[in-house]
């Protein structure tokens, strides 16, 4: 396969599409991210990557407390808002009903299948960016998108983001830890 | 919406599926990883989750590189493979063909449709896993991924990670920073 160079850039597939929420000066707060990933299993632990300069930003330096929320496609367009418009000019406390859970402080999305409520573990200065790494205190799920036990992305139904667009999920492929038997046998 | 707690979960949608390669001992070493995602835009930046007691770890600590490799499903089978064996017990280094750029000892894997070449920035041990943040120096491509200029998730077709399960990208859905106008009209 033929490849080309394209300099150091951002590339990551797929990326979700996260809402960090994060109460600035008492009020609800949340910025569209798609820089986010699972960080340890033993505690669990999520990072998100945020601009220094964002309003979130202050908020999890104000309360050391935060959320992420993962929209279903349906909130596409709340997403996207929060995507576009910064908390310093614009009031997003209202564009979802917020809840609030065992920290007090990481306000979470009502709308949003699944929550996880951070705790801030440490971050790391990157540059432009701070990753967060919170450790994940509690995990909210709607009962709609609970299948025997345990929560299934079919049924939350994320947003990819990439190049610019957002995706959905597509077809089940196989399963994880059995495909690569086939390799083995071979 | 009614909401269940789980308890502190590992919960991410959607995750991506890629191969974290490190030499050992100067021998390429491929693990599957869905704990991955973007650190920083300025310099571009990426972060994986690896257990302590990985090969691939070892290979981190001792070269202070390694790469992330995007695989396609066609790769899936091999993809899996990676996730299912160690490094400590079998040779992974023939599963692909692998290739070296700019930090000479990183290896990468030609067959992935994208890989980032990464100098180790710097980590941070959050429990059982180090969550490894690195510099991408370089970003290599298959022409076949490019199109007008930049790389296409349809065409890069990756493996998603959920639910002890890979999924495929589905349906375009929106475009980002756009369809949020919609709430902001309301």
């Amino acid at each position: 396969m033929d490849n080309v160079t394209l300099g150091p850039k951002t590339l990551m597939y797929p990326m979700p599409t996260v809402l960090v929420g994060a109460n600035v000066g008492g009020k609800p707060n949340y910025m569209a991210v798609a820089w986010s990933g699972i960080a340890c299993m033993a505690p669990p632990m999520v990072a998100v990557a945020i601009n220094h300069a964002r309003h979130t930003f202050k908020g999890i330096e104000e309360n050391k407390t935060f959320s992420v929320n993962i929209p279903s496609t349906k909130q596409a367009i709340e997403t996207d808002y929060c995507g576009m418009v910064t908390g310093t000019r614009v009031d997003k406390s209202k564009v979802f009903e917020n809840f609030y859970g065992k920290l007090k402080t990481a306000p979470m999305i009502k709308e949003c299948p699944v929550n996880l409520e951070c705790k801030l573990f440490n971050s790391l200065d990157c540059g432009s960016h701070e990753l967060c790494v919170g450790e994940i205190v509690e995990t909210y799920a709607s009962k709609e998108v609970i299948v025997g036990g345990s929560t299934d992305i079919k049924k939350v139904d994320p947003l990819i983001y990439a190049d610019g667009k957002y995706y959905m999920v597509g077809d089940f492929l196989t399963e994880a830890f059995s495909a690569g038997k086939a390799y083995k046998n071979k």
